[in-house]
C-alpha cells in the first residue's frame, strides 16, 4: 500500500506553512485539507487528531498525528532521510537552528499581534518591539546567505513563510522593511527564488486583507 | 586537550535540572557554576553567552555556549551518541516525545504560577486549572512505565524535574498528588529510583521554602 500522507492546515499560517515547504522540499505528495479557522468552524478530524491543542497544522503520515510545526519539520526530516536534509549534520549547528526557530517561536507571533492589533496610541510602541524582534534576526543572519550558512535548512523554514506577512507588518506599520532589516529582505527574496518557498507562500495583498478583516472583528480600525 | 563542560544553572530551575540529569545519564564530568537569580545578579558570563535570553541553562562545551533547556538535551544527545541515548530512535515515537515535552514547557509553568501565587480568592481557579494541565499528562501516561514506554527518555526528563515541587503544590494548593494524579507519582517514584534523577534532584522543602520566600516577594500571603 502507498504512504498515505495527510496535512490539516490554513492557508496564511506561517506554523502550516513550514510543513509545506519542508513537504515540497522532499517532494512528497500529500492531500491537503484546509481548515475553516476565520469561519471558526474546526473540523471533527482536526479536533480528534489535535485534541490537546486543537490547531493546525497536523500531519497525519499512514493514520498517525504529529502535530506543532517545528516537531513536524524534524519528523518529516527523519521519515524521509534520503533527501534534503532539512537539520544541519552537526550537532552544534543543529541546536543553533533549533535556538533560532524557537526564538522565532517565541517572540515574532506575539509582537507581530501587538503590531497588527495595536491602536493608534500604542502603535509607537509596539512597532519598537516588534522591530526589536527583527534585527535580532538581521543581526543574526549577518552576512550569511542563510540562517545556518550556505544551506537553505531548518532555521530559515521557521522564519521564511512570515515572508508573505511583511507587506502587512509595513502597511499597518507605518514603516518600510527595506529600511529597518535589509539583509532579511535579501535573504527572504533569495529564499523565494526557491520553488519549494515560492509556491506555497500565499500572495501578500491577500494576506493583508485577511488581517484588515481581523482586525475589525478585534474593532481596531 | 581535555574537553571542557560548563553548565551555568539554578538549584531548583525545573529547566537547568533536565539538563543535570541528561548529563548523568550521560556520565559527563562537568564544571557547575551556580547563578545568583534570587539576588537578581546574573552573572557578566550568564549574559554574554545567552545575550538573547539571559536566562539558565547554559551549556558551554569547548567554548560554545547552547542555550535552551530541552534544545541543550537534544544537544548533549547527539554530542554524546555512543552511550545512553536520550531520544527514542523510531521517529514517530521521537516526535511523540517532542510533543509532550513542549506541552511541559507551554503549560506547566505558566499554570504552576499561578497556582502558587494565587491569592484566597483566585486560588479555586488556579487549583483546577493547574490539575487539568497534570491530569493531561497522568492520561497520557496511562500504564506505561515511562512516557515513551518501557525506557526512560527525553519525554521523562522533560517532566521529572518538576516532582521536586508536588510538596509546594500540594501545601499551596491544599490537595493530594496522589488522589488527584496517583499514575505520575508512581511514575515520579520509579524515576528517582535512577541515580541520575535521585541525585539531582533538591529537597523538597528547601523548594517549598524558595517559594513560600517568592510569595512574600510577590506580596502573597
Amino acid at each position: 500500500m502507498a504512504d498515505e500522507v495527510v496535512l490539516l492546515s490554513f492557508w496564511c499560517s506561517p506554523f502550516c506553512l513550514r510543513v509545506r515547504i519542508s513537504l515540497a522540499e522532499k517532494g512528497i505528495t500529500y492531500e491537503y485539507k484546509e481548515e475553516d479557522l476565520m469561519g471558526n468552524k474546526k473540523s471533527p478530524l482536526l479536533l480528534q487528531v489535535n485534541p490537546v491543542h486543537k490547531k493546525v497544522p497536523v500531519l497525519i503520515y499512514n493514520g498517525k498525528p504529529v502535530c506543532e510545526s517545528l516537531n513536524i519539520v524534524e519528523y518529516i526530516d527523519q521519515v524521509w532521510s534520503d533527501t534534503s536534509p532539512l537539520m544541519p549534520s552537526d550537532p552544534y549547528q543543529r541546536a543553533q537552528a533549533r535556538f533560532w526557530a524557537d526564538y522565532v517561536d517565541k517572540k515574532i507571533d506575539d509582537s507581530q499581534s501587538k503590531l497588527l492589533l495595536a491602536r493608534k496610541e500604542e502603535q509607537e510602541a509596539a512597532k519598537k518591539s516588534f522591530l526589536d524582534v527583527l534585527k535580532l534576526l538581521e543581526e543574526q543572519l549577518g552576512d550569511k546567505t542563510y540562517f545556518g550558512g550556505d544551506k537553505f535548512d531548518f532555521g530559515d523554514i521557521a522564519f521564511v513563510p512570515y515572508y508573505c506577512c511583511f507587506k502587512t507588518y509595513e502597511t499597518l506599520g507605518n514603516f518600510k522593511m527595506v529600511e529597518e532589516c535589509p539583509k532579511l529582505i535579501a535573504w527572504a527574496k533569495r529564499c523565494m527564488e526557491k520553488e519549494s518557498v515560492s509556491k506555497c507562500l500565499p500572495d501578500p495583498r491577500t494576506v493583508y486583507e485577511l488581517f484588515v478583516e481581523v482586525r475589525k472583528k478585534f474593532g481596531v480600525q
